[in-house]
């Protein structure tokens, strides 16, 4: 399996510009065999806007930038891809889309029999696991399904959260919502990629890179955490 | 229209007990004429625990709880209910609950023709309203819908929380989510409840009940601030 995935916790990190923390992670990812990167704005409102913020950083790390929004056929365009990048937003409206414009399968195609680089961030990175039934947005479309593309064998949260000692609000800390997702039956491992992590994957290694630690929980066991660096590749085994 | 309703952000506030916040007003509301409350405890896992949380909180303030997931037929004890309180937990999985034990039109039923009093507590509210498009709960299983109950013509979002201008962290703000709600065609009004307050409906006149402002989200408009007492029945002509 040629499959090479370069999933980002989150576009922006404080303090720096858009995708500014991981540009060297998309230079090393991408190389220099890909010249022309396509990319997916879903998951926001104004698709043009995005897709020119896309453009304008990734053509500064040298390479040209085609959104399926602006093709005649994104099922085609898709099939033509040297590279994928599908930004982040809204998790719900970004798989609508991905299903509307029925890329589910054609995506997971290109990535696993072609070995065509995928790159997603947020909810880009939420959509490319089993389901988004990790992430941390609004439900604001119903999407016909909450499966995702299904490119590696479990869920991430994105953002990663640690609960705050000194907050008064009362709705649930992040680790306590994924430990609800792990009440349900059959529900996979979710891996939390704080805010300046990422996981790379490549065929069956998985590595963490970034500089924050990545907390991984998996159903009836104690949560773990994962330096930078650190080789999770037992994550790609359908039996964790 | 005899509809009557209790829609509370939060179960518990900072500091307090179990509903110990809004506990006179959970009395005002159902009164002396009520004697028994059907408890929906489907928004948590644990059924048989939540009801007990429910039944000795409601029982301390002289009424007598039976539980939804006690009934042989769920729909009948619907149908026989004095009053009925859906408790907080996962929005999603209480929805999926709702809608796999026929309880969506019942409920309505029961609330817009026999005007059996209904009350809400964060989730509970949410499922009250047009939809759960403005949770903030995370997805953990798909319902067959995100349509709610349908007792007012607008959406809330409950334990509405205000953005902390000293956070690093770069996931959207409440408000941001909201708006993204609002990007979408044909969406309601949103009432964002911050903890400590709640919504008093009764029939066509809504009243900002607790300690704290909503704010209020309309799409197309400024947002607006609202204090305890003021009077929200304009939220309930459909066309807002």
């Amino acid at each position: 399996m040629n499959r090479r995935l370069l999933l980002v916790s989150n576009s922006t990190l404080y303090g720096g510009g858009y995708l500014q923390h991981c540009q060297h992670n998309i230079s090393d990812f991408f190389g220099k065999q890909v010249t022309r990167i396509l990319f997916v704005p879903y998951a926001l409102h104004d698709r043009d806007a995005y897709t020119r913020t896309a453009r304008d950083k990734l053509s500064s790390l040298g390479y040209e930038v085609d959104s399926v929004h602006e093709a005649a056929d994104p099922v085609e365009a898709v099939r033509k891809a040297e590279a994928i990048f599908i930004g982040g937003g809204n998790t719900f409206r970004l798989l609508k889309a991905l299903y509307d414009n029925n890329l589910v399968t054609e995506i997971k195609k290109r990535v696993f029999q072609d070995g065509v680089p995928y790159m997603g961030s947020s909810a880009g990175t939420n959509v490319a696991t089993v389901s988004i039934n990790t992430t941390n947005d609004m439900p604001i479309v119903y999407p016909p399904s909450f499966s995702g593309i299904g490119l590696v064998p479990f869920n991430i949260n994105p953002h990663y959260l640690d609960s705050d000692p000194n907050s008064r609000h009362m709705g649930e800390t992040r680790e306590q919502r994924i430990t609800q997702y792990h009440e349900e039956l059959n529900t996979p491992c979710v891996l939390g990629l704080r805010e300046g992590s990422m996981l790379l994957v490549e065929g069956n290694k998985a590595t963490l890179l970034g500089t924050t630690n990545a907390r991984l929980f998996q159903r009836g066991k104690e949560a773990s955490e994962h330096d930078p660096g650190s080789d999770l590749s037992f994550l790609l085994t359908d039996a964790q």
